[in-house]
């Protein structure tokens, strides 16, 4: 937020709670539409061989590009901030077999609902609306 | 192929045939499991609003995770080069409105057929399996 950016920050972790990668939503900061804050954790940590014991937390309800991201690659766990101003893929990826958590914390919730009120451009172009 | 790579590549079309992006699998050239030819080509266009008219062609079916990219960014029609070594997720994409055409090509299916017999370690890796 303070980078002027879409506050959405996410990081992957190993099932023993090791930070393998963090990051987050940089369309603005990198002038780069595939930056989301899921793939941007994803890329940082590497090339890995297996998903199934790792958990991807984030703080919003992943889109579906960042969903399939969780899919595809049998991301085992997905621990959400909130999927009140906004869900994606979450049920879906609850359907096939990955493990949801929808902790809906006051402080994303605000955090999302101020940058919406005040970039609501900013965000239907990250959400491709 | 030549680059030691994952031989797939994706470019993104404007309505009237202009190239928009086009990329390629980098896992390898890159170290980089983020970059699957669908994401690189989106990257590559830059920041657009609205990709409805645009076409994304790929030499291979979209995995899951570039498949969101499509439906979450509302991209119009997805022109697929084989589906016979890999299915990802087009039929999803079909039944949520995106026109996807199968080509069956005979060049593309073969290029794959001998990359996943050379490297099937690399292709389970890119794929997450």
């Amino acid at each position: 937020m303070a980078e002027g950016g879409i506050p959405i920050g996410a990081a992957l972790f190993g099932s023993d709670g090791t930070l393998l990668g963090a990051g987050h939503n940089r369309r603005v900061q990198n002038d780069d539409p595939s930056v989301h804050a899921e793939t941007d954790a994803f890329r940082a940590a590497g090339r890995q061989r297996g998903y199934r014991s790792t958990i991807m937390v984030t703080t919003l309800s992943p889109c579906w590009y960042c969903s399939g991201l969780v899919r595809q690659f049998n991301i085992g766990a997905v621990l959400i901030g909130e999927s009140r101003t906004f869900t994606g893929g979450h049920d879906w990826l609850a359907e096939h077999g990955v493990a949801v958590t929808v902790l809906d914390d006051e402080r994303c919730v605000e955090m999302m609902q101020n940058f919406i009120a005040e970039r609501a451009d900013l965000w239907a172009e990250d959400i491709g609306e």
